[in-house]
């Protein structure tokens, strides 16, 4: 490991709480429009559109498509059902940025802050440019760069993202590592020989996950957060 | 200028200074291998190569390469006319990458620290994302994102470098500035409805500089340096 010279991010979920900030915005949001719903289960429902709304630009049933559209999307169908109707423009528009302004994790800016000074640190995330710039602004993340989606125009776990990051930045995928709380990022990330660094978020899904509590595999690097990541690595 | 979010900074000559620092450094490592040479002339015959080596690459003579490897080849052509000979690959490399470690004007990190308070501040540069991330480490400039040229595969004045970097950011072309000491990077932003700063570096390419001295035309703001430029969009 003493070659290590950048780390990548994932981020939804590992570098940010998706749910809580979603799940607060739309609370929020429903509230002062006098519309009762159940927040919780509105960011779960949306949260379970990603993956489905990814497959189909995966497969080419989809043309390219960036997260902020598939996003905006989701919530057209989303709404609806739960209620939530008449929406404008302007006010989907602002929905979908929820996603800019998901919140990190107690730990996480403490724990790059620390790993930023001896290594690159970089989202590599399946969200768009402007969506990981404007959450960097917003959630006070200091990264070295932003690896957005459209610039491999492609989503993880294909390859390309991976390796057009690490050749982007001039390194060879063993210089890198993929820090993730998901193990199916890990899985993909070492396949390339990148290294893999994993915490868990056992509450990323809300008290009832079940799934990424414990690492897969024997990664490079297990730890608790992302400060206890930065301790390991000696940063 | 109220709607501005965004600005891209040219980054050789008007963030960092190209030539004093690639001086600087052929000077020491000539001097320690024993050869004289004109430092000064080495740097500016090294950046004397830069546009001709892009053109070559724009009008399609030679396939899409990034800027670390025009320098590469640009440096392997220039050194034995300056007679230093027999350079290993490992020393090739390490003079290469002087371009990583260009030194900032002293008013870059100052005023691009209270720009980023208020905007989101990128570079928008022919150099390669590698060479801006590392240049970014050394010089401490605190980026919000790279856009480096292979990003859109085109160096600039392409169309397709201003308003890769505007799509990405999830702007219109008038919520970008473009801000540079030189002048054909404005007309070039300018002419797709980009805003435009303009601030001389009078000793870019040193004592005898006659070239981009003042502005060209009537830039939406023209400052004395980054700082000023800081200053007078109230950041």
């Amino acid at each position: 490991m003493h070659d290590l010279k950048a780390i990548l991010f994932d981020t939804f979920g590992s570098v940010v709480d998706w749910r809580s900030s979603v799940t607060a915005e739309i609370a929020a949001f429903t509230e002062a429009r006098g519309v009762t719903l159940h927040a919780e289960a509105f960011a779960d429902a949306w949260r379970g559109a990603y993956k489905p709304s990814m497959d189909r630009v995966r497969t080419g049933a989809q043309p390219w498509t960036i997260l902020d559209d598939l996003h905006r999307a989701s919530l057209e169908t989303l709404a609806p059902r739960f209620g939530l109707t008449d929406l404008t423009a302007s006010e989907l528009d602002h929905l979908t940025r929820i996603w800019h302004r998901l919140r990190p994790w107690p730990d996480s800016v403490a724990g790059l802050t620390r790993l930023k000074a001896k290594f690159i640190i970089a989202p590599l995330s399946n969200g768009n440019v402007a969506l990981l710039v404007n959450l960097a602004k917003s959630a006070a993340l200091p990264w070295d760069m932003v690896f957005g989606s459209e610039i491999p125009r492609a989503y993880k776990p294909d390859p390309a993202v991976y390796l057009g990051a690490c050749a982007m930045l001039g390194l060879e995928p063993g210089q890198v590592m993929m820090a993730a709380a998901h193990n199916y990022d890990l899985k993909a990330a070492r396949a390339l020989g990148l290294r893999t660094g994993f915490f868990a978020r056992p509450t990323e899904y809300g008290p009832t996950q079940t799934a990424d509590l414990t690492p897969d595999s024997d990664w490079d690097v297990v730890a608790t957060d992302i400060e206890d990541l930065a301790a390991q690595l000696g940063a």
